[in-house]
């Protein structure tokens, strides 16, 4: 069997261009003793995927020249020669941007088709769902009665920090771009509000939403929004950094929150996290998570292209906003 | 008596000119019921009352134009119409940038020139201590064997800061501006290091003096010297935000901390914080304070000035990085 791959050939500068990717095609090698070979079904596209192509020490090591891209993917094992897992068992794993995959098993976990559709475990059910659960209600410690103001509130991530935060008790206002998105989180999703920051002066429609101010911020895209939501904040309001996806293609040193200040005025908290760290409680949030939505309470969505070969112009899409829900390519049919 | 003043006549563009002032006199009036009389010792000089000339919402109003400028001062009652007051008693309060004060005696309170010389009400036992207790341990949430870095290090607050931090069993960096400075926070005060800022790369020095990386970075500064410090996080690291004193007579938008998203990399925390807020926990602190002062672990300097007619050039001083410990004006022998 021929594998397709889409290796690293240069450090983008700003948005990755096709001359940033060689497609390469190698065959398969059969899995040795403890190996796996998996058939790789669906991609996950994420905005940290272009962090890893910058040579730069990170919360992960940068994607090497040369490499395969990384990326989480869904497939399916064809060949195992590891006594934990079968032939024909679904999985999870970091398998990168390629038609097949061998790995030793470590950090892969099987995944349950007759629970969800398959890449609904790349959203919901997957590393979003998680940064969504931990990131709002550990790092955020969103509660009953707050202001929960989210931006990319149509992404992967957004659009689940937005629903948890309703089955919470929180008031919920979602940033996002466009009118359908809005419409989407409001209608669909049961956001509160959504301000639409291609067309809305961001810091007016937040005072219009957010009167007593913002308890939660959860931050997926940096620049000009955070700075606006920061003149906002109520007293003891807790920023969560999960994203900063305006940023990621710049050229220049990317701009601070210029009134940072605010977190003194305000008594106010920005803090990261890294979604790796809550790997001991993944299961205990899909096991809440799964539950909200056999309930019909937490909605996934996924927008799936179909195509290896799309990956150098879908990845795009994530940095236009052009997706609404989780970004995944699928790559073969089951 | 005739009572001098210095009100505020305009609104700095930058640093505070002559200009900005208006110096007047007027006769003292006498109290009446409940009020209190108190002759003016020594007026604080602080870096937030910058911030209290702006038009800008804040943790407190503005100064008005015309408005005696506010300032902390300890004075002594010289006539008291108020039962919870005598003749004679030294006390504490926002008494102005005057010569005389009257107060209903809210936000008043006496200190004790038995226990230790009055200008320390205004450094080690009075705010900038306060500040530096409650920022240090209750929001930096410093411990045995943290790393912690003091910017303003030979500032009012800063030395009590890395004071604190050594009594409590960190290792302590402070970065502070010019040779003397360092050699005293080091030789006088015990840190374990110090960085000049005028003349060392201070990316280089931290490097050199954490190599494990900062736990804690109580901030007095920012601008350059944060942006520094947040390529030196170690995981979990808890950035204390008590002043930008780099930023507050800027004329364009403060600077944000550029590399923010080190606080996702390194799951760090970056908090501010406002003293009053403590306000019922100060006698704790000031016990505590004291304690430490009898036992020689912590020292109080001030910077004294004579004489309030050098309010407009000795407030400079400190954006000037002129002053080595707590800056004060002597107004008045008792």
């Amino acid at each position: 069997m021929i594998n397709h791959q889409y290796r690293l050939a240069a450090r983008p500068v700003g948005l990755p261009k096709q001359t940033d990717w060689t497609y390469t095609e190698e065959p398969t090698r059969s899995p040795s003793d403890g190996e796996i070979l998996v058939k790789i079904l669906y991609i996950s596209l994420d905005p940290a995927m272009r962090g890893w192509m910058n040579d730069v020490k990170s919360y992960v090591p940068p994607v090497r020249i040369g490499e395969v891209m990384r990326a989480g993917a869904i497939g399916k094992i064809i060949e195992s020669k590891n006594p934990d897992f079968k032939n024909g068992e679904y999985v999870y794993g970091v398998f990168g941007v390629q038609e097949y995959a061998i790995s030793n098993g470590r950090g892969v976990t099987r995944v349950d088709s007759s629970l969800a559709p398959l890449p609904i475990y790349l959203g919901a059910l997957g590393m979003p769902g998680m940064t969504a659960y931990f990131g709002l209600l550990d790092v955020g410690k969103a509660k009953s009665g707050d202001v929960v103001v989210v931006s990319g509130a149509a992404g992967a991530v957004g659009m689940i920090v937005g629903q948890i935060a309703k089955i919470k008790g929180c008031r919920v206002i979602g940033i996002a771009g466009g009118a359908d998105k809005c419409k989407y989180i409001v209608d669909e999703l049961g956001f509160d509000a959504a301000i639409d920051y291609k067309s809305e002066d961001i810091k007016k429609s937040l005072r219009k939403h957010c009167l007593k101010g913002v308890d939660v911020y959860f931050d997926n895209v940096g620049g000009e929004i955070l700075d606006a939501v920061m003149t906002r904040l109520a007293k003891h309001a807790r920023i969560v950094i999960c994203g900063a996806i305006s940023q990621y293609n710049n050229t220049e040193a990317p701009q601070g929150p210029r009134n940072y200040m605010a977190l003194l005025v305000s008594r106010a908290r920005m803090e990261g996290f890294v979604v790796f760290d809550y790997e001991d409680r993944y299961a205990e949030a899909a096991r809440e998570m799964s539950g909200w939505m056999a309930a019909g309470k937490l909605k996934s969505r996924e927008d799936i292209v179909t195509g290896l070969s799309t990956f150098p112009d879908t990845l795009l899409q994530l940095f236009k906003g052009g997706n609404t829900g989780k970004l995944v390519i699928e790559v073969a049919s089951d």
